[in-house]
């Protein structure tokens, strides 16, 4: 995005700079981590949009830093800690920190790292920091509270779409939305401007990752970074699954009940044979026209706010750039 | 301690309260742990700190109401997170949080513990709020690094009576004189009085835990709470172990290594045997000096304060009833 190539470097700069003082620190074994994991990238999203949202009511992204930090500080302490429960070996196609340090380290300095972020968020303009604290508590609440909702459905027979909804609103779309209004609190906005702003992040939230669910079973395989059809493989309650499950008749279900039970169908056979039944019930097709809801719901929201038509359209622009990919 | 009853007083209620509002909330995994752990009880010094900080001064306590709960959730995330990190079974004479749920449910009820006492601490009045999270995340930060401190002591060889001090500051200490400047930053008082009796809690903080570790080794059996000698049992980094390497000559030294190598003494012989060295050492004496030094530093922190005499004389009484646990 052409439109935002001087925000980003301008937030790659500070994630750096944040990173050369995490260097600094003792001990070493609990902030080690922190610019081991930040240094393993990520597209940056989140304090990306922080600094949009403040840029677009034409304030200086400047002000708004602090904030982004504290949000990218904040996903990458989520993304330790998921992944000592998810047991993964890697993240981003790296070693994970729990495996490359210890468990005990991994759930220290995620500790450490989600305290940071809020050392980060102290150092905002005086005046923005009751406001900028509450929307990020309240995000990082609903965050963890995504995370326990996620793995309880590992564990719960029947979990409604709606069940799914809202669990990927928590886990994924609110911090989103946090983001955005987070840079618009740094720019001195409207309550009801903030609100609008939030609404459109965590709508194209919801969408992103209902998207990415048909991406996981859908996309190219040459293209795809990881393997296509792991959703399955792991019987993961995806929207597409959840979908299906409601939507088949008593033999389908029972076919797909099977499959996911099996121990002897090969994973590849359980690809082929899930995607059938998803194909027969169009589940696809019901994921986009959800994902497409969300997107719409977006726009109306981003349609009432009063700020630049350019900076507008480039956020509009942006969007689309997240939620299209290849399908 | 009579002088305080009404101020516990209200801290209980607020605490009840708390642990109601708990109960309320969903995905009951993530804050019925929170709920529980609270309710094990504790003395709730620190919450009663914040409390006091602020009537010290004349305010109404109830303005310090949010940040003494949001100390105590602190509190209480940390205890449940060290309780994974030290694989321990009992928590004040219960089953801890991993073993009652599960590990991965006690890191995220902890997770979300820690991002509730922001929650707690983002509803104190607005004009407090840059100052008490400034406070609150510095120690919040340095408490995780004293336990980074405190289990890297494990596979250290030579740790300093220093590098000790240092931990007990950070791992235990600091949260105390967090917890009172907390309760002066309610009570709208200059950052000159504030750093006073931040500095007042912590060297009482450091006292008490050189005195905690005196206590492991020489109290009564009988009134004891837990196994007298447990430190020397598990060869814990005290002060006492420290002090006594550092000043014994070779052949105690000796003594003392075989001593925590061995593999065939019995655990009251190694008691029995440690205590001998310690004894000869005179490292209690060291010890029970080094407390006072810290109380003697308290209590001329406290004298710099313009405060009412009475509730001044009050704080010094609490502290030494703190302190003066029968060794």
């Amino acid at each position: 995005m052409q439109a935002y190539s001087s925000l980003f470097q301008r937030l790659n700069h500070a994630i750096q700079d944040q990173q050369d003082k995490l260097r600094e620190l003792s001990p070493k074994e609990m902030y080690d981590p922190m610019d081991y994991i930040i240094g393993l990238g990520g597209k940056r999203i989140r304090p990306l949009m922080t600094l949009i949202g403040c840029d677009l009511f034409d304030e200086n992204p400047d002000n708004a830093i602090q904030a982004a930090l504290a949000v990218e500080l904040f996903h990458n302490f989520s993304l330790i800690h998921d992944d000592i429960l998810d047991n993964a070996p890697l993240r981003r196609g790296n070693i994970t920190v729990h495996e490359k340090w210890s468990h005990g380290i991994a759930l220290l300095s995620g500790d450490g790292m989600l305290v940071k972020a809020y050392d980060v968020l102290s150092k905002s303009k005086s005046n923005h920091i009751p406001d900028l604290l509450k929307i990020f508590t309240k995000t990082g609440l609903e965050v963890c509270e995504g995370q326990q909702m996620d793995m309880n459905f590992e564990t719960t027979e029947i979990v409604s779409v709606a069940d799914y909804i809202e669990m990927i609103t928590k886990k994924t779309a609110v911090l989103l939305g946090c983001s955005l209004q987070m840079g618009a609190i740094c720019a001195n906005i409207s309550v009801s401007s903030q609100h609008h702003l939030y609404e459109f992040g965590k709508h194209i939230g919801i969408a992103f990752q209902i998207l990415d669910d048909v991406l996981d079973v859908y996309a190219d395989d040459k293209k795809f970074g990881k393997q296509v059809g792991g959703d399955i493989i792991s019987n993961k309650k995806t929207f597409l699954l959840l979908s299906a499950l409601h939507s088949s008749n008593e033999f389908q279900k029972k076919k797909l009940e099977d499959l996911l039970m099996s121990k002897t169908v090969s994973n590849s056979d359980k690809v082929i044979q899930v995607k059938e039944i998803y194909d027969e019930l169009k589940v696809k097709d019901l994921a986009i026209l959800e994902a497409n809801k969300h997107t719409q719901l977006a726009f109306e929201h981003l349609n009432e706010l009063s700020a630049n038509t350019e900076k507008l359209n480039n956020l509009k622009e942006f969007a689309h750039h997240l939620l299209n990919r290849e399908v």
